[in-house]
């Protein structure tokens, strides 16, 4: 169905001008975010994934015309949106509806599905990372600027079965709404916490971490080191890729072979390397 | 020097609203790119990738105001325009200079650097991709929808020596803007055809390719077959993965362990991650 009924006490904005929608645009700002702790989560599978991984969404907001595939152009869901919003109202969610034109003004995302929630802010502290286990695999990455490379790094991260991701000095937070949907929700799943680049050498210290920091600046190739055991993998930024600080605590420096014209492979697609020939050798052991 | 001499002959334009800008916004709209047989390229690194390999621009925009990293933020590049422009000019290019806003209007990216090139369409027919020697790597790409994917896997095909790269039935075309930007210029470097899937297997047949297909349903895992030889990876779309025709002609269909919450990786993730299989067991050898 694509009409479920609306509760009578649940509010409708119709006015892009609301104060609540505007509230809600605000959160697209970093500053809003760490002052509300506070973030945007939009989309079916995103919002489920955050359910999934126990987080209890303040607000959903919704548009119902959305929700069937034909009411939309480009989305990926097949509108399963109204068994997501029974079980948001389940759980004691305030449900908001928006007028189509409302609901656009404040989606962040092409092919809108006709849902955006309001969450408590993503990532943990580094001290509330725990380390459990003889073969905990990190994922380090540093100074990474993109929301977009980031997030994908997080969805990488979770297919290859990481135990934590760490961002080390970003220049964005994971609560920042194209972090999370970049992320197809992951951003929910894996434990991502951010830190100086001290505090993240220094908690891999604490916890007996082998550290292997991609660099072109060695002649080791990325499948010439073992990845069993507590093993972070680490990549740097867009720009600078690892700084010295790094490389000067890396176990082992590695890099992935370039057989191109250009001289770089994108951050996340660094990432998924190194991770899937972790994946590789702990599959073979 | 950020101030290069203008030669006297060079056009100047300050309007948004001059034709030849309207024109150049044009190239935007695929069916413009056909009809004109032209696409553009912004930036320096890019511009710099298609000068290698063999691309004559007709025409250049030029801002020197945004030359220097102060003029500009967020860009990647260091300032080496000024000798880039002096080449284009020693290849009798036709420059033609910008105001800033004129500039930033038909800018595309985040950061311009103050310079754009007007070049022939990219891309080549399936019918030229000559496939020489026992180990011809190809990437296969079905159905991919967007440019920032396509762009991706053709950065990464390149860093991986992929020899020639075919989109099947895709939803996008090579000369996309958007797409050279994500293939940071490799869009010039790795040749790049498009065609249907019939056409794709066809030529896959008549030249002795092995064809192996990532699909979450087998159990194969990538790790376990050979890609030495004559081989090509194919990745099927963003929404549907790979279709029953490709999965059919498949030589081998293998799937990429997934160990997370979520259920898929990014299509130009899960490419890196197969190219650097086998570029690993290239390397092997």
């Amino acid at each position: 169905m694509t009409n479920a009924p609306q509760h009578s006490r649940e509010l409708t904005i119709t006015s892009a001008a609301n104060p609540r929608l505007k509230a809600l645009l605000g959160l697209r700002r970093r500053r809003t975010r760490e002052e509300t702790g506070q973030t945007l989560v939009e989309g079916y599978e995103e919002i489920g994934l955050a359910l999934s991984a126990g987080v209890r969404p303040g607000t959903v907001y919704v548009c119902e015309e959305l929700f069937s595939p034909a009411g939309r152009a480009g989305s990926q869901d097949i509108g399963h949106q109204d068994d997501l919003l029974a079980r948001l109202r389940d759980d004691r969610v305030e449900v908001v509806h928006l007028s189509r034109s409302a609901f656009e003004k404040v989606s962040y995302r092409e092919g809108p599905d006709g849902l955006i929630a309001v969450v408590d802010r993503i990532g943990v502290s580094l001290a509330d990372l725990r380390v459990d286990g003889p073969d905990h695999l990190t994922l380090l990455s540093q100074g990474v600027e993109k929301p977009g490379n980031l997030g994908a790094m997080l969805r990488t991260a979770d297919a290859a079965g990481v135990d934590a991701v760490v961002a080390a000095d970003p220049v964005t937070d994971w609560g920042n709404p194209n972090v999370v949907r970049a992320s197809k929700g992951t951003v929910f799943a894996v434990p991502a916490a951010s830190a100086t680049t001290a505090e993240a050498l220094e908690w891999i210290r604490a916890n007996d971490i082998r550290l292997v920091v991609t660099t072109p600046e060695t002649d080791l190739l990325h499948t010439d080191v073992d990845y069993t055991g507590r093993v972070a993998i680490a990549v740097g930024s867009e720009k600078h890729g690892a700084d010295r600080t790094l490389l000067d605590a890396a176990t082992h420096r590695v890099r992935i072979p370039m057989r191109g014209k250009a001289n770089s492979l994108n951050v996340a697609a660094s990432a998924a390397i190194v991770l899937y020939e972790a994946v590789r050798q702990r599959d073979d052991r």
